[in-house]
């Protein structure tokens, strides 16, 4: 049903109303996606919508600060912030209440979280987050566990011509760093690859020049793009980065040898705060991101990188996500005219049909049927589908 | 998992953290209410968050303008408002977005809400709201439909020894009104009912002291109650109120001979918005009510009673339902040590097993299970249970 113009203005720019059936839709959606996580382990955890500022936008909240709402509270005159992004909130419930807890934890959340400007490739300020975090272990078995989840959940509420992006941001700066490049140049060589300008990288990149161009273009499908970084002589200090790459490919491999797996080599936007192996989740002809994930260390204080557990994990987006989901069945309704005893209509309910009853008596039973969106009625105790 | 006192100092009062396992417990009580309101007919709708302060807070919501957070809107330069009740919300939907829509409209939501202040009963500041609206009918046969939905819906998720109370917040005044009292002696009369205070009844009740004292009185079991009720001298005025609780229980009756309803004929608390029949849900030896609903005017602008279209529905508040639901059967876990392929721990989930994954090689698999809290591991590709 359309928005008139009058309804669109009642609400601010980039919050919405989700009307039937697109919101009994995303719920079923968001249920099976942790119907999944649950079945692999995964907990379920409810975090607040809002929590004390200096808390939430700590450690990697701190990325979201500028996205982030305030709200005073009266009880105990400290600063509130309303959620912008769930991991922080998962992050700290495993380093503190569940601190004590065996290793590794196995968490999964949904959860609407709400932003004060939109972007351009996602203008909604309220967005439904659902995802995982698996903290406490080193290995690549790890990383493979939650990506095939991930691959997994979607595929299972009906995401087709899935691919997963694997990256590992921290690459670029380590090669940099073992080839003797200083901050500042290496700052400029990543501006250059974020624009993928070959010309720039050639330019700017000094020692690690020819090695960032091959990088950079051996990007693209996952086998292709490892042969070529195999063969590459990568200075030591990337050495850890190639491997996780490697080792993570080849588990992912022997689970979904069909699954499309592309690999960037010199990605590094979005992913600010991880700390390694990092993907995103994209579907064939769907604009923007599924979701993205990656590795972290949790618990970690600005500043102290050696601190904190090792983390991973991922984020979909159920906004996108839903452009990637056929559309459900249309409902089975059928119309229990006035007068049908509770019993008979609890009947057909457990039958599984969806039951629309009538609150008075109308003359003509197949129009009120119709009226009320029923394809079916209950006429004589026999259920008939409208002509 | 008891929360340690620095875990505790991290979120403002009335905020929580829910854990495992009551988060997943929470999600599949919500799930299961909003089924069985989906199988009778009520389509689910999600509003945002936040919306502006003047709509948020018009109507019924400005019953809730104390207990709600504002937030500035840098877009609009307008105040926003974080819903403290998700009702008003829903009741917007039905008269703006859907106002063409046919009638009776059928909704319903699940979702959070936030407070400025808890109160004795409920000190939490967040909660969940799940419930449904019913707009556009007057017949009593509305009325009968969401109470029953109600009790469905709570017996379905496990609640035991549900009791209905039925009130008609309307009665008093225009009992009062019918017998030529001013609004001052209506409004002493009211305390002292609010009260049970019958001396006091009687002190300030003038022509009504009887008539109000016998209705007090009555309240209790519904038969009882409505068969002093009906052989009552009542005023012309509050005819109406007594035919429909009469309608309505005969209704209820019908459908439902066994359920325990009780019937006060003199509340009015918490019910300043109620515009008839009303309802509050308990559980025997459970703290609290479940839930509330009945009678209002939709889309009435304040002080312009004749507006509107008629509706009813109800809300229920999971923190007190999840107290009178019993706990969910512990979670079937298998150990999968490593190695396990993706194919044979998928064929344990298909078969209903929560598999949980051994990252690395480990020299006692049966201890390693158990650490991981799981009450079974794989051996040789057999589900064996821990000894």
């Amino acid at each position: 049903m359309p928005a008139d113009s009058l309804s669109s203005a009642l609400l601010p720019a980039g919050l919405h109303d989700v009307l039937p059936p697109e919101a009994a839709h995303e719920a079923a959606a968001v249920a099976r996606l942790l119907a999944d996580f649950t079945a692999h382990g995964y907990e379920r955890v409810e975090p607040p919508l809002v929590e004390f500022e200096d808390n939430l936008l700590s450690g990697s909240g701190a990325a979201m600060a500028k996205q982030t709402f305030r709200l005073m509270d009266p009880l105990s005159q400290r600063m509130m912030a309303v959620r912008a992004d769930i991991t922080p909130q998962i992050v700290r419930i495993a380093t503190t209440r569940l601190k004590n807890g065996a290793r590794p934890v196995r968490l999964c959340y949904a959860g609407p979280v709400l932003r004060v400007k939109g972007s351009q490739l996602r203008p909604e300020r309220q967005i439904t987050q659902v995802g995982v975090e698996l903290i406490g272990p080193l290995e690549a078995e790890a990383d493979a566990e939650v990506i095939l989840l991930a691959a997994h959940a979607l595929e299972g509420v009906g995401v087709r011509h899935l691919s997963v992006d694997l990256c590992v941001p921290t690459m670029v700066a380590r090669v940099c760093r073992g080839l003797g490049l200083g901050e500042e140049e290496t700052a400029r060589l990543r501006e250059a690859l974020d624009k993928k300008d070959a010309a720039a990288v050639s330019a700017v990149g000094g020692p690690a020049a020819s090695l960032l161009q091959t990088l950079m273009a051996a990007s693209g499908p996952a086998e292709r793009a490892m042969e070529v970084l195999s063969a590459l002589p990568l200075p030591e200090t990337a050495e850890k980065d190639r491997r996780r790459l490697t080792d993570a490919l080849r588990l992912l491999r022997a689970a979904r040898p069909d699954l499309t797996i592309t690999v960037d080599l010199v990605e590094h936007r979005g992913f600010e705060y991880q700390t390694g192996l990092s993907f995103t989740l994209f579907a064939r002809d769907v604009r923007g991101e599924l979701g993205a994930g990656g590795r972290y260390r949790a618990g970690v204080r600005p500043g102290v990188e050696e601190e904190g557990e090792p983390g991973t994990g991922f984020t979909l987006y159920m906004d996108t996500l839903l452009r990637a989901v056929p559309a459900p069945e249309p409902a089975k309704r059928v119309y229990v005219p006035h007068g049908t005893s509770w019993a008979a209509a609890g009947k057909l309910r457990a039958e599984g049909w969806i039951t629309v009853a009538g609150l008075a008596p109308v003359a003509d039973a197949a129009a009120e049927a119709r009226r009320l969106d029923c394809g079916h009625r209950l006429d004589g105790g026999t259920v008939t589908p409208l002509t």
